[in-house]
């Protein structure tokens, strides 16, 4: 390609409203342009990288026996009210009228339309197992679309449902997607885990997150450090102490703390180390329980992990913590004194809580607090729960090593759905027994388009974007120094032009009329991984100059063995 | 692919609201199915084809120097506002409503979109001619769908868009985008002709259809016996005829025509040649003339092409023919006895009627008609312009050769714009003389999804699909008669398949437990180009059973030859 018959439009200046690296970086190097909030038109060098990754996805979920189609982009309500997400489905989900007055809805996801179809096309458990995919635009109405691609309203995905006569047949095929998707992200050469997810209200019965791992990235995950487990902190179990409860040394003693409405101040008032003060959280509870609201207790330098908290069948999902009014009124004491001495509420304690003696808590009074509260003798212990995020250093639930965390950015996700589409929608065959079964299902996701942007925020440096090979936009680029001048260099740049691309190497020829400052920042910005740079003086001494975007080599390379140099870097 | 893990998903019966073959081919070989009202989703087999001919024209989209990129399906009110299509187009338009309640269209068409990303990113006469293209979803709301595919809502259509300083360019642009668009339909083995096509209410200077051949097509195309030229009917000149206007030998008679208010009956009931007969068509008239209506005057035996009248500056546009009670207001008589003589309204008369003499007319009476009408003597001849259809036999318009006619599917369509987008959109660049000025567009298009109906339009038997080899689903299937019982069976199949996939051809492996029969009718139907059967009895002989399925030729193949040969039928 010669950037003279191109659209290049990279910019000098990082646009204003771009907050993260990789939306900034896109912008620059001419990848994108914003249309409107969250709509995205990608400009012929994001869609080259954009494609390579969708092609990547296409092969390696071709190899592992998933067969592609598509589906229509806008979809019959009728198919959102079976299951009964026309309802549910916040507002992400557009809504549209056709010209008839018909309701219809802009897909963010196919699972409802995929079923219907599976129903009527699939009728014996000889068809089955059964993995279908397809890459396609949707639409998520985010409320405060940001981040450019990262969090876009429309975007491209690959989404794929496996439909099974029972769950063993489901649980072989999320294998073969488990290790399809390691194998997607380990050929675009990036940095990334499986990571073991929460299966959230949708139920079922197994869920990874496949995550690049970035600084900036959106989600901690928990490692182990001697072992392969890995899982999103929503999800990674906080095990309980080995410590068996210490015997009480302190009486319990009710103390004046006017000034201590935060575990940090109390702290700081009282010397009272933080791993001694409990937290009391008040939530709404579940209709599973005769009260409003249930209390969680969590020692006082722990975060409530709310995931954890929502799946307790004594809280209410969505999990919506209680107002202060609310708290006042159960309770006569505001959210900075509460704890569970006297109190008449249920309550439920965390797994390190439970193990906790001689410890300070809200007394339920306003400005007052117990010390040196002991289980058993102070209150009873009640029902124990993990209920808290793992911080770094707690023992890894797999049995191995301590955990760390780390940031990632979520670019995949699969799961093992089981029959919660395919029963409301009554999607059958007829079994082995003559009998209809509802069929298991498992879905499969990855975000083509936020794969562009996750592999910029883990391969950049300050001049720009550094791509892994596989998703480059171009493999080499060409830059000619004073080409329009100098004939030589002009004849050597075509010849090498042509004799790359006869090579299948994809080529970006910088045939504009810049200087070669301006080039060069160009291709940085733009992160082609190899530069070949040829000008009138390394010429003179039969060479051209080689130049590697990622580890920054500069190496004169003789003009006749270029070609060979540049196939031995790409191989 | 083996049958076992793939979606055939063929049908015996056909469908009953599938009105044309196509459609009804595309349900039976499993190729698509209906998810609502012109929504569909295509199947593995379906997708197969569609990804064909979309590659196919990507790579001579690529040839010709166009570069991709992709826009958002979802597009701002804004922009069509500035172009004023906001409110000119019709309800095809689908305007939807964000969760925010601003306006935004789901984009038929993408003029408005890469004019405004053009007009920011390209600003000096440097950067042109630049030609970018698209392969993407589209939306359409039809008030009546129909024809499967031919005329769906969502669609995939390649669209391009080229930008230029002048028009010497646009038209140089404009003439490799023809060589390019016969590439791809000659590469798809499809019978098509380009024709020079109306260039309609959005102006602009040249435009030519691209027709697949088919005698179920809508549109009918006009062609020369004798040269290249091809125009769709709406837009082929019908030239004067070179005979001159003959004496009157008949006396003006005004005859009682109680009976006669069709030509038909006319000629029937006073033995009148059609040749010697005029209907005369009221339509409304536009702003230019002083009147309501204005008269049209055919010959009896003609048609009025409505396009040729609608851009006469005379008639209002779009066409809109007189409603009886307005006529007879005006005139005192009905639709079934107007004709020229008297009439006090503006008419026009085809070049054909003009050299009429001696003819038959209505006499603006009811129940009379005026015979022997002769211009000049009778009533003044007045304006002349071309307003028939052609019909075969007509001189052609290019001075060679007589007109034929044909039937054709549109396929393709490209259009020099000019700056009709540009102007109105303030979209320009700097000149070499520093000035700015506007861009001259052209927009290029291909419907991906129509073409893959309109091939099955061309190609095919009372079996099913005959696919062109370069858009077949699958170049070759293995059909293994009782494979379940024979080992032989089954290994010679596995053998051979793994042996034709190694060369990387691509076959269907049909291994269902189906009798050889279901097979082969299903293979007939899906129209895959090249069969290989395995049978004991074949095997008993050494060979295999090669059939062709647009020639219908059976052979016996000896067995270790059949990958040679197999090749041989592709290259």
């Amino acid at each position: 390609m010669r950037t003279s018959k191109y659209l290049l439009s990279t910019l000098k200046e990082t646009p204003n409203d771009a907050e993260i690296i990789s939306h900034q970086l896109m912008l620059r190097a001419g990848m994108i342009r914003k249309l409107a909030s969250g709509l995205y038109t990608w400009l012929p060098t994001g869609l080259r990288v954009l494609r390579k990754v969708e092609n990547i996805v296409r092969e390696e979920m071709n190899n592992a026996g998933s067969v592609e189609l598509i589906m229509p982009v806008v979809q019959p309500s009728e198919l959102w009210e079976e299951t009964g997400r026309w309802d549910k489905f916040g507002p992400e989900l557009l809504r549209i009228a056709d010209r008839h007055g018909r309701p219809f809805v802009l897909g963010p996801t196919h699972e409802e339309v995929i079923t219907d179809m599976v129903r009527n096309e699939v009728k014996s458990y000889k068809q089955l197992p059964l993995n279908l995919f397809q890459i396609q635009t949707k639409f998520r109405d985010e409320v405060r679309p940001r981040f450019g691609v990262m969090r876009s309203r429309e975007f491209i995905m690959k989404d794929a449902y496996s439909f099974h006569l029972d769950k063993e047949s489901l649980v072989e095929t999320y294998a073969e997607m488990h290790q399809a998707y390691c194998n997607v992200f380990s050929r675009m050469g990036l940095d990334f885990r499986p990571v073991l997810a929460d299966t959230g209200s949708i139920g079922g019965s197994g869920s990874h997150e496949f995550h690049v791992l970035a600084e900036s990235g959106e989600d901690l995950i928990a490692f182990s450090n001697e072992s392969e487990y890995a899982a999103n902190i929503e999800k990674a179990e906080a095990l309980a102490p080995t410590t068996p409860l210490a015997q009480a040394t302190k009486e319990l003693e009710l103390v004046d703390t006017p000034n201590a409405k935060t575990i940090a101040e109390l702290v700081e008032q009282f010397d009272l180390p933080i791993e001694k003060t409990v937290k009391t959280l008040f939530v709404k509870a579940s209709e599973e329980i005769d009260a409003d609201l249930v209390a969680l207790l969590i020692r006082g330098d722990h975060d409530l992990n709310e995931i954890k908290a929502e799946n307790l069948a004594e809280v209410a999902s969505p999990l919506e913590f209680a107002e202060e009014a609310e708290i006042r009124a159960l309770i006569g004491a505001g959210p900075g004194s509460l704890g569970p001495v006297g109190l008449e509420l249920p309550f439920i304690v965390d797994r390190t809580v439970a193990v906790m003696s001689d410890f300070g808590a809200g007394a339920n009074v306003d400005g007052k607090h117990y010390f040196g509260i002991n289980w058993g003798r102070d209150v009873e212990l009640g029902k124990v729960e993990d209920l808290r995020n793992v911080v770094e250093g707690d023992p890894s639930p797999c049995g191995k090593g301590t955990i760390q965390l780390k940031r990632g950015i979520e670019v995949g996700h699969i799961f093992q759905l089981g029959n919660n589409y395919s029963k409301s929608m009554n999607a059958a065959v007829l079994g082995p027994d003559g009998k209809n079964q509802v069929m298991e299902m498992g879905c499969y996701g990855i975000g083509c388009t936020r794969v562009v942007a996750a592999a910029i925020e883990q391969n950049h440096d300050k001049f720009g974007i550094i791509w892994p090979e596989a998703i480059a936009p171009f493999q080499v680029v060409i830059v000619p120094m004073n080409m329009h001048k100098s004939d030589r260099v002009k004849e050597a740049a075509e010849k090498l032009y042509a004799d790359l691309t006869a090579q299948g190497i994809e080529v970006l020829f910088d045939d504009r009329k810049e200087r070669p400052g301006v080039m060069f920042k160009d291709m940085e910005l733009i992160g082609i991984p190899h530069t070949i740079v040829i000008g009138d003086r390394s010429m003179d001494e039969g060479n051209f100059e080689y130049k590697n975007r990622r580890n920054g080599e500069k190496i004169a390379i003789a003009m006749d063995s270029v070609v060979e140099h540049v196939k031995a870097q790409l191989s």
